[in-house]
């Protein structure tokens, strides 16, 4: 086999076999192919497309390409949740207990945030000292102790996926559907649950920007999860404005907690119950939506979700007294407010904005490896859809640097737009995508 | 700038500004950008194409990424004449000493044989002692003195078409229209002729396999030419079976030696009278073709141009009397005769096949720098058109294998297509293209 005859035959809209797709990206990652032919071959792809078998042979061939996860171990039907980040996402955060005090084995690996979107394992780690550094065993072990892990780098997961995405990422291939698809589902099919649940999100916060986008990418993931045996359905929900109140590490533990207490912003919880009565369906703990909403939220009423979680910070280490007392989180040193030069109502609220100011707070991270300032973020008082008088507070940028702040502050004055009529409503889940295995 | 953008704006259909053209080829050339941004550039090239205006700055980028030769030395309008390559394609021996014989200086670059191509520098290698080895000023003191000079490597030109051609090579991204003219053209705009005559070759034997491709790279290189100031023309000629009877490097040279002799064949003169006319109406040197037809005539039968031949291969250090006697050069050891197994009209000869069997019997490189043996080689004696009768010989195979021998006789005679019917005769000359520098 030639990498040349593959390239040309995509190139010309041909469609590649199992064995060219796995040939290929065993190559690629042993080293042997050359990093200038796999570009021209993505570039090809951009303008060809990828068939669904196509796009299910690449996510099988970069899920094999390294570690497995085995759950095997863990008793009962595992669940895992993908987002597709957005800003001020800490659904995971929320659900996870949730789920797993229903009875569920949650088994999930985690990242950190990059750019503007944040990640659910550096917001753990505003708990002081909770690891996500666990082995495979120990991972195991928890999940079938306390029903719930989250882990980052457990093991050598789709390591092919993880070099295709950085030549994408500087060849300007990233924006293919079926490459995008593959890159998340290769990793979460190497992560090993039974029931997958995705998160698509879209609008201006969003990687895709427009519904029809987000529409594809939920289908093409569905598609794949189903034809890899996995039970799997995506979420498409709405990320114009920031979910919830809060963006930024600790202010967002805060939030989550706050949900687990039964006083959580209605559009998060809107996102939380909507994936979570996915899953429990999937798993069939329940048979409607109503029932596993009902199921949700006698477990917040409890004080079970919360407990879970406090049992989940424990075991990995953390010090789950900050669950009961969030006072103890870690806070930023100014506090600086962002009034309303008009009034009126708030039509809008660039999501993409106020993830950035949050970045260039020193909450996110511009490249891999940077360090990042837990302590900061904005919290949100005013949203769409509420009314706002000239003068009165619309938010507040907690942050360690006077000058930041003032920056911060305009540029999240600048992220709302304040009209004169009320907005429309707008649905937070636009579309469930469920897979269908018969 | 970023080659990111510069990708990211050709996918989606952008045009590219000099500027961006100029910084790319010349990061590409100084090494600064990787291989794996410029061919994922190459493949969006090959889906959006270039405009002309692109594909002159992406040209002229090229010729300036190396030396460009200063001709001013030489006296007059100096020609050049480019083939894209053939079998059997001896026109640049036969015409320069015409050309040089009518006062014209011809100050010509040539390359070595590739594949089933040969190489005019291969050709002249065939008298002793030739050398295509150069300095600058050696070469304009020949065309000065002589009218004449052939070199090979003198001087760096267009090193960024090099590379790039390389890299286009490994990456499926040959075939586009633009990229090839920029490739061809950047070395012809750097070896600095005032005058470029292109002979564009068409049909089984030829790159461009189809008569449009081959018109609109013609069209393409002649609008670069006159964009850039040359007085340039291309000529479309037929390479559907070899061209003339002799294919392989000693046999090619007597049947050009032949052609200054009056005794070239008829397919041959043609194509060489065709080119030598453009030339000669872009210098001026006459108004008409006729004109130049017969000025050209009366060169070769008054043997100026066989003494101009002669001339130029002393200039070069080789052994000229080989001109006088061409039973001189090497032959090789065994002639096995390929006899046809039928009756009827040659309608066809797989050009091509026959490259490939004079490469494989030793006369042409599979790869740079290969040592080739310059005896060996095929002598059609019937081709398009004529009628056999079963048993006659259809061609003689030189070779210096019996072994070879035996299998390169079965290759020719299956590139022969013999039929019932008389074929239609196809004009050597498809068509001419003139660069309007009105």
């Amino acid at each position: 086999m030639r990498m040349y005859d593959l390239i040309e035959k995509k190139k010309k809209g041909g469609v590649l076999s199992k064995n060219e797709i796995r040939w290929m990206i065993d190559g690629f990652t042993n080293g042997e192919l050359p990093d200038y032919q796999m570009s021209a071959m993505m570039m090809a792809i951009c303008f060809r497309g990828l068939s669904a078998r196509e796009t299910l042979d690449l996510t099988v061939a970069m899920r094999d390409s390294g570690d497995s996860l085995d759950l095997s171990g863990i008793h009962g039907i595992k669940a895992d949740k993908h987002s597709t980040g957005g800003v001020g996402d800490k659904t995971s955060l929320a659900l996870a207990p949730i789920i797993a005090s229903l009875g569920l084995p949650v088994a999930k690996m985690s990242g950190r945030g990059l750019g503007y979107t944040g990640g659910t394992i550096d917001k753990l780690e505003c708990f002081p000292n909770f690891s996500s550094d666990l082995t495979k065993e120990r991972f195991i072990e928890n999940v079938n102790q306390v029903g719930l892990a989250i882990a980052g780098q457990t093991a050598n997961l789709a390591p092919a996926d993880k070099k295709l995405y950085a030549l994408r990422d500087v060849t300007a291939t990233v924006d293919q559907m079926s490459l995008i698809a593959s890159s998340i589902m290769s990793k979460k099919l190497a992560a090993g649950s039974d029931i997958i649940v995705l998160d698509v999100k879209t609008g201006s916060g969003a990687f895709m920007k427009k519904l029809p986008d987000a529409e594809e990418l939920a289908e093409t993931m569905v598609s794949i999860g189903v034809m890899a045996g996995k039970k799997i359905a995506a979420v498409i929900t709405e990320m114009d404005q920031p979910l919830g109140n809060a963006v930024g590490n600790s202010l967002e533990v805060i939030e989550a907690v706050e949900a687990l207490s039964g006083k959580g912003p209605k559009d998060l919880m809107e996102v939380v119950y909507a994936l979570g009565s996915q899953i429990l369906l999937l798993a069939d703990v329940c048979q409607t939506q109503e029932e596993a909403i009902g199921l949700m939220c006698e477990s917040v009423a409890s004080g079970a979700a919360k407990r879970k979680l406090a049992e989940f910070v424990e075991a990995q280490g953390g010090d789950a007294s900050y669950v009961y007392d969030t006072s103890k989180f870690e806070r930023a040193v100014y506090a600086v407010k962002v009034l309303s030069r008009k009034e009126g109502f708030v039509s809008g609220i660039q999501a993409e904005v106020i993830g950035n100011v949050c970045m260039m707070c020193g909450g996110g991270r511009k490249k891999k490896g940077d360090a990042i300032d837990l302590s900061v973020g904005i919290l949100l008082q005013k949203k769409r859809g509420d009314f706002v008088k000239k003068g009165e507070t619309l938010a507040v940028v907690y942050v360690n640097s006077q000058e930041k702040g003032e920056l911060a502050a305009q540029q999240v004055a600048s992220a709302y737009t304040i009209g004169e009529t009320e907005p429309q409503k707008e649905a937070m889940v636009k579309k469930v995508i469920k897979g269908s295995n018969e």
